[in-house]
C-alpha cells in the first residue's frame, strides 16, 4: 500500500513540474492508439496571452453536408507554443515528435476515413507526449513505424490539434502467475505478443481479433474489444481484473488488482473499460487468462439459408457444448470479395452462407468425437451442404483467414461504410437483406459477416468513392432498423467520433445524461479525447 | 423507446404525488433485502416542524468499545410521522406494514449479528414501502414469511429507523429467449425459482449459492454475489447484460438490454452491480444463462496437506479442463462442526483437507473418462488419499451439502466472526494457520473453507458468546495480513455496515474518494442505504 501512495506523491510532484503553463490554462488530453484511444491528444485551454498558433482543420468525413458523424467546431483549448514544445522536449528528450512523416500514422486511422491535420507552418503541433511514462520512470521513444490506428469509428485519431500520446513503448509484461493464469502488463503491449508469451506458458489471451498484430491491450480494454473468443471466454468486463489509470488531473488511480474476486466498494475499473479514453488513460492491465487448449479444430461449412445456419448454431451449442469456442459467419458476397481482391479460394463449394466453427478442448479424442457426431447430424439433417475440417495449424489458419480477412477485402472494394450491430441472433441477417433491397443498385457491395454466437453483425456497404447520397440512404435507415429491434448500433467498435451522435438510438436520454455526469466528474475540463463517444448536445 | 420515456414520465408524476413532505425534507432511502440490499430503507431529512417522532436505536455489534464496524451516529434524516404513514397506507393499501412480527425478519440479519430497532410506541416506523412497484403498476404485499436477510456484512438491514422496501413481490419472469439463453426478470425473483424455471428449458443460472432458496436475484446483482459456479461461468459483471434501476431522485434508468454485446457509451449498469443498494434500487435484471449440462459429476476427495490440495487443483485444471465447474475446499475443523452440529457423516476417511470437485459437460462418457483419468493420476501421484464420486442427483446433493452447510454448522458452534478474503490461491490457507496460532485458545474454533478456484477463503472464528477481546485479537490482524498479500478483505460478501471502515486495507484512498464522488453524483442526499459500503470518513 505504501508503494501506491509514494507513487501517487511522485506523480503529483511530477505533474507540478510538468505543467508548462499557468494554472488557468490547463492541459487537455485525449488518448488514442491502435484499435483504441491510446495515444493521448492534448490541447490547451484558452490563453489570451498566446494567440499566434492557429491550427486549421480538415476532417474527411466523406460527406459535404453537415452530418451527425462530422466533428463539431474546435473547442476553445489553448494551442501549443514553441515554449511549450521546448518544455516538452526538455522533459521528454527524444520523445516529443513533430516529424510529419512520423505523425502521419497517428493522424490517420487505418481506414483512411478520418484524419486530423494541423497546418501550422513553423513546426508541427502533433507530438508524441508520453506523460504517463515519466510518472512511471520508464523510457519511451516515439512509436515510429507503428502500423497505425486500428479503430473503426475514428475514436483513436485526433480531430484538431490535440497532442497525441502513444503508449507503444509501455510494452512490458509485469507479472504472470502460472497457477492462477493472471497476467499484468503495460498498456502498450501488442495483443499478439501477449498471446505468444502466454502460449509458451500453456495459457492464451481471453480475446483474439483480426488486428492482433498491431492493437494494444490498453486499447482493447479502453474500447472493450469483443473479437473471436467472446463466445467462449466472455467479455473483458469479466476477464479484466484490474487497471491502472491516469486521470485527467494527473492522479494515478491504482485498481491494478490481481484477484479473481473483490467486492470492496464500487468496481471503478469498469468505468474505464469501453470508455474510449474519454475518462482516463489506461496504463496497465491485469487480466485472467484461460489455459491453452490441448486440442483445436476448425470447421468451415456452407448453408443454403440463414435459417439453416441458425439451426446449425443451435445444434452446435447442444452437441459441442463446452468445447465450442467460436461460431462465425460470412455471406457469399464476402466470399466474392475474398476471391476477387485477395485471391483467396473458397475451400468448399459455393453456398449463400458460410460458417467458421472452432472447438477447443483438453482431449483431442473427445473433441474429435463430439465434432464428428455434430457434423454427421448437421449433414443428415441437411442443415449444411458442404464443409471441411482442419486440425493442423496451417490449415486452421487458412480457414480462419476466410473470416478474418473480410475486412481487408472490403478496403479493396472501394470506400466502405461500416456498421457494427448487436441484434437478437435470429434477426441479424434480415438487416443485410433489407439494406440490400433498400439501396438497390446505389451500392457496389452490401455484405454481412460477424459473430453469430454473440448476435453481432458486421454490415458493410461499399461504393467506388465516398458518396454522400449513398450515406444518406444508409443512415439513419440502419440505425432506425436496429432501434426497432432494441439492438445496439455499436456492438464492439464503440462510438468514437463517427457514431457519437447516434447514441440515442441505443440508449435512453436519461442514460446519456448520466454518462455526461460521469464525464464531468472525471474530466471536468473535457480534455481527454474530446469530440468522442458522447454526443454534441450533451451539456 | 417511446415506452421508456412514457414510463419515466409516469414515474416522475407518481413521485410528485408520492412525496408527503415539502421539497426541503426529501425522502432518503436505503435498499436491503435477502443476500442483498433489496428492501428500501427510508428516512426523512430534518424538518423543524415535526419533531415528535423520536426513534432511539440499539445496534448489537457485539462490542462495547466503539469499533470501526459499529454504526456512526444517526444522520439528521427526518422521522416518519403518522401523517406520512397515513399517506403511505393510502397509496399502498395493504402494503405499508408496521406489524412488529412481520418486521422482525427484515430488521435482523440471518446471523442475528446486526439489528435495527425502532422504539416508537404509537406505531412502528418500519414499513414495507414498495414505491418502485407503484411506478411499474404492479401489486405487492408485504414479504411476511420471507426467510430473512441472507447477507453476511449487515448490508441488508436497517441501522436506525430507515424505511424498508421489499421487492419480494416483484417476482415475475419477464422474458426468456431459448435461442440466446437470455433471461429477464424482476428483482424479487428467488434464485432457486429461476434455476427451476430454466432447468425445465435446458438452461441454468450462471450463479449458484447456498442461500439460493431465499436470496433474490436483485440482491445477488446488488452485492455482485460470487458463489459456486464462478470458476466456470465467470462473475455477474460478465453475465448480467442489463439492469433497470430506480435512482435516488425517483427516475427509472433503463439499461435493461438483452444483448450480449453493446459498446454504445459507458456501461452504466456496472455502477449498480456490487454497489449494495447505495446508488440505486435494482428492479429488473437481464442475464445470460448457460446451457444445462447433460452430465454432472461430483467428487469428494481428501488431501493430507494444503500443498497437495493445490497440486490437485492444478492437475484438475489440466485434465478436466473445460468440464471443471467447481473446486471447493473445507478443512477438518469444518468437518468436525458438520459432524457435531448437523450430524453429517464424513463420506470418506478422516483427512486434514477435503475437496469438492464438480464437472459438468455435454457428454457423460467423455466426462466420465476425463474424471477417471484425473482421479487415477491424483491417486497414483499420492495427491489425494481417499475419495468418492457421485453421478446420481441425490448423492451429488449429499456431497455438495458437506460444503454448502458449513456456514449453517458454524451458527450452531457459537458466535461467529466471519471473514471473506481474496488472496493469491497459494496463500489462502496460510491465513487460517496463522490465525489459529495467533489466537491460541482464545477462540472456540478457527475454520477455513471456500472457493479454491477463485482464490477465495472463508475464514471463520467462533466463540461461546460475543467476545470483544477476541474480536480485538482478530482485527485488524486479519486485515493487515490480507493487505500484506495485496488481497481483498471482501471477496464476495461486500462491505455493508460491518466492513465499510476497513475498505482502506484493500483500496487506495484515491479510489475511495472517487467512490465518494460517484455516491454524491447519484445520491447527493445520501438517502440510499445510509451507513453502508463507504467509510464514515468520506466527505
Amino acid at each position: 500500500m505504501a508503494g501506491i501512495f509514494q507513487r501517487s506523491l511522485r506523480l503529483r510532484t511530477a505533474l507540478r513540474h510538468l505543467s508548462p503553463q499557468s494554472p488557468q490554462s490547463p492541459l487537455s488530453w485525449t488518448v488514442t492508439g491502435r484499435h483504441t484511444p491510446l495515444d493521448l491528444h492534448c490541447s490547451f485551454l484558452p490563453s489570451t496571452s498566446r494567440q499566434f498558433a492557429v491550427c486549421s482543420r480538415k476532417l474527411h468525413t466523406g460527406a459535404d453536408r453537415p452530418s451527425p458523424a462530422a466533428a463539431p467546431d474546435r473547442l476553445p483549448f489553448s494551442r501549443i507554443t514553441q515554449e511549450d514544445l521546448a518544455f516538452f522536449r526538455k522533459i521528454l528528450p527524444g520523445r516529443a515528435v513533430t516529424d510529419p512523416d512520423l505523425l502521419e500514422s497517428s493522424n490517420v486511422d487505418w481506414l483512411k476515413s478520418v484524419k486530423g491535420e494541423s497546418e501550422f507552418t513553423s513546426f508541427h503541433l502533433k507530438i508524441y507526449f508520453l506523460v504517463v511514462i515519466i510518472f512511471n520512470s520508464s523510457i519511451l521513444t516515439s512509436s515510429a513505424g507503428s502500423r497505425g490506428n486500428t479503430g473503426l469509428v475514428g475514436g483513436s485519431v485526433p480531430v484538431y490539434d490535440e497532442i497525441i500520446l502513444s503508449t507503444a513503448l509501455m510494452n512490458n509484461i509485469l507479472t504472470f502467475d502460472s497457477i492462477s493464469g493472471i497476467l499484468t502488463c503495460q498498456a502498450g503491449c501488442v495483443l499478439e505478443n501477449l498471446s505468444l508469451y502466454l502460449e509458451d506458458r500453456e495459457y492464451i489471451m481471453p480475446l483474439d481479433l483480426g488486428a492482433k498484430g498491431s492493437c494494444h491491450i490498453g486499447g482493447n480494454v479502453a474500447t472493450n474489444a469483443g473479437g473471436l473468443r467472446l463466445l467462449r471466454y466472455g467479455s473483458l468486463r469479466g476477464t479484466v481484473l484490474g487497471l491502472e489509470v491516469v486521470l485527467a488531473d494527473g492522479r494515478v488511480l491504482d485498481c491494478l488488482a490481481t484477484l479473481r474476486k473483490d467486492n470492496t466498494g464500487y468496481d471503478l475499473k469498469q468505468l474505464f473499460i469501453g470508455s474510449e479514453g474519454t475518462l482516463g488513460v489506461i496504463t496497465s492491465v491485469s487480466i485472467l487468462c484461460p489455459r491453452k487448449p490441448k486440442s483445436v479444430n476448425v470447421v468451415f461449412l456452407g448453408c443454403e439459408t440463414f435459417e439453416q445456419l441458425l439451426k446449425t448454431f443451435q445444434l452446435s451449442r447442444g452437441m459441442l457444448g463446452e468445447i465450442l469456442s467460436a461460431f462465425e459467419f460470412l455471406d457469399s458476397e464476402c466470399m466474392r470479395l475474398l476471391n476477387t481482391h485477395l485471391k483467396l479460394r473458397n475451400p468448399i463449394s459455393d453456398c449463400p452462407f458460410y460458417v467458421v466453427i472452432e472447438t477447443s478442448g483438453s482431449d483431442s479424442t473427445h473433441d474429435g468425437e463430439k465434432l464428428h457426431n455434430f457434423l454427421e447430424e448437421a449433414m443428415t439433417s441437411s442443415l449444411v451442404t458442404d464443409g471441411t475440417v482442419a486440425t493442423e495449424d496451417s490449415k486452421i489458419k487458412a480457414l480462419w483467414s476466410m473470416r478474418e480477412r473480410v475486412t481487408e477485402a472490403l478496403t479493396h472494394d472501394g470506400f466502405t461504410y461500416k456498421y457494427d450491430i448487436s441484434l437478437p441472433v435470429e434477426r441479424i441477417y434480415q438487416l443485410v437483406t433489407d439494406m440490400r433491397e433498400h439501396l438497390g443498385n446505389r451500392a457496389k457491395s452490401v455484405v454481412g459477416y460477424g459473430h453469430v454466437g454473440d448476435g453481432n453483425l458486421h454490415l458493410n456497404v461499399t461504393s467506388p468513392a465516398k458518396d454522400p447520397a449513398l450515406l444518406a440512404a444508409i443512415e439513419p435507415f440502419v440505425y432506425e432498423w436496429t432501434a426497432s429491434c432494441n439492438g445496439s448500433i455499436s456492438a464492439e467498435h464503440g462510438l468514437g467520433l463517427k457514431k457519437r451522435n447516434y447514441i440515442y438510438y441505443s440508449k435512453p436520454s436519461q442514460a446519456v445524461a448520466l454518462m455526461g455526469n460521469i464525464k464531468a466528474m472525471l474530466d471536468p475540463k473535457g480534455i481527454l479525447n474530446p469530440y468522442k463517444t458522447l454526443p454534441d448536445d450533451l451539456k
